[in-house]
């Protein structure tokens, strides 16, 4: 096991919709001469991929709901916000103090379904998650790796809140390059003892990690990690999230 | 921001109660000949402290209550193990599925009080969290930085399962040289826009990145993260319990 790096890629450009994403990061990771090679992971900040895919609702043209603007009233939210994250959500998991939990239609559990209505695209711009991380991911990284003849590892990652845990963590949405679980099960410990139940969620440790450096307004919404050894596979984010079955908190 | 390092320090040896453990650390960094500096951060697996701590109990002197053996008959569990679980414990949060997830004493929420049956200390013997998880980091830093006239951040890690997220990760229990959160809040975006709800929990990101590096079975029960930069400050993990009056989850 060797040292992992967690490098910043600094200076991209303030991203809009129809933008070259790849070329935007791969020109960046050029200016800061820090390379990337094959074996490296390539994480990037959620709300870059979704401005380059035009993932933006303008407020004006949203109707809110009787139910959107009831919540909105309780809270004085802007009703319009509230519809947008309401279509965005298939599920509310908790609505107290003001705060909308939902899981999104991709399935991800989350404050305001990853709806962010402060950003730098005006008032009444308001940015989604992507479509489907996961193929914002592969495009990414497929296009990456022809372009340099190399494979690499993609996350897209957002900033979510934690039960019980005060703070927010960088985990991951969409992943492609890699199995996101690392499953040790059946991996013996120094002893020789089977070890149990043993299954890292390696993608959001690697998201954590990579959030870092990411800190809001530093202009860094991109990061690459060297030195994390994978094997290379398609891999899907959607194995982070646990089956409604096994969910002891639905 | 510059790149930040998660160094492991391979070939601790073994670790029983009573053990000096910051000496056998500061013996391991040195014969991994990668050093320690002022400003890095080491992270520590908590079974280690644990152990060395003597935080053990031998299951050959516990007496279980009618209520862990029924929990225990439920799902053919070991009762004895059921009732150190409950009496590290201050609440069940949920017990469904033959999992329980309790609220230990410290306020953290996770599998089993973090009560550890699968271990190299024998059949009979379990590991508990340590006591007092902010002062075991503290003890490691102040000593460390007394023997080598240097000022570091202490982390102690357990590796916790989440609601909705497969996969284990490993958090934050203890904290000592630092803020284990950072409060972004009032700070500006690059458009000027205030950017609002933005503390960080850098300790949770900083165990997950020595996750990367921790794997179970690999001997790497130990850290150096190196880069980070933080304001060097006493510090407690309990700041990452979330207050019951702001948890919709409780």
């Amino acid at each position: 096991m060797s040292t992992i790096a967690i490098i910043p890629i600094p200076n991209i450009p303030l991203i809009f919709p129809g933008d070259d994403l790849p070329s935007l990061l791969l020109e960046a990771i050029d200016r800061a001469k820090v390379g990337l090679k094959s074996g490296d992971i390539l994480v990037i900040c959620q709300k870059i991929v979704s401005k380059a895919e035009g993932a933006l609702v303008d407020l004006k043209t949203v109707e809110p709901s009787p139910f959107a603007r009831q919540i909105a009233a309780m809270w004085d939210k802007d009703p319009r916000v509230v519809e947008v994250v309401l279509r965005e959500s298939r599920r509310i998991v908790r609505m107290k103090n003001g705060v909308v939990i939902t899981e999104t239609k991709h399935g991800w559990v989350c404050a305001n379904a990853g709806v962010d209505a402060s950003n730098s695209l005006g008032d009444d711009i308001v940015i989604l998650l992507p479509k489907d991380p996961d193929a914002s991911a592969r495009t990414i990284r497929t296009t990456i790796e022809a372009r340099r003849g190399i494979t690499i590892g993609v996350i897209i990652t957002d900033t979510f809140g934690r039960p019980w845990r005060d703070g927010l963590v960088e985990f991951a949405l969409g992943v492609s390059g890699f199995e996101p679980l690392l499953d040790l099960r059946g991996s013996s410990d120094l002893q020789g003892r089977e070890l149990h139940h043993t299954v890292v969620a390696v993608a959001d440790e690697l998201a954590a990690a990579a959030g870092l450096v990411m800190e809001k307004g530093a202009a860094v919404p991109a990061v690459i990690i060297r030195g994390y050894r994978f094997l290379p596979a398609e891999g899907t984010a959607k194995t982070l999230i646990r089956p409604a079955e096994a969910d002891l908190f639905r």
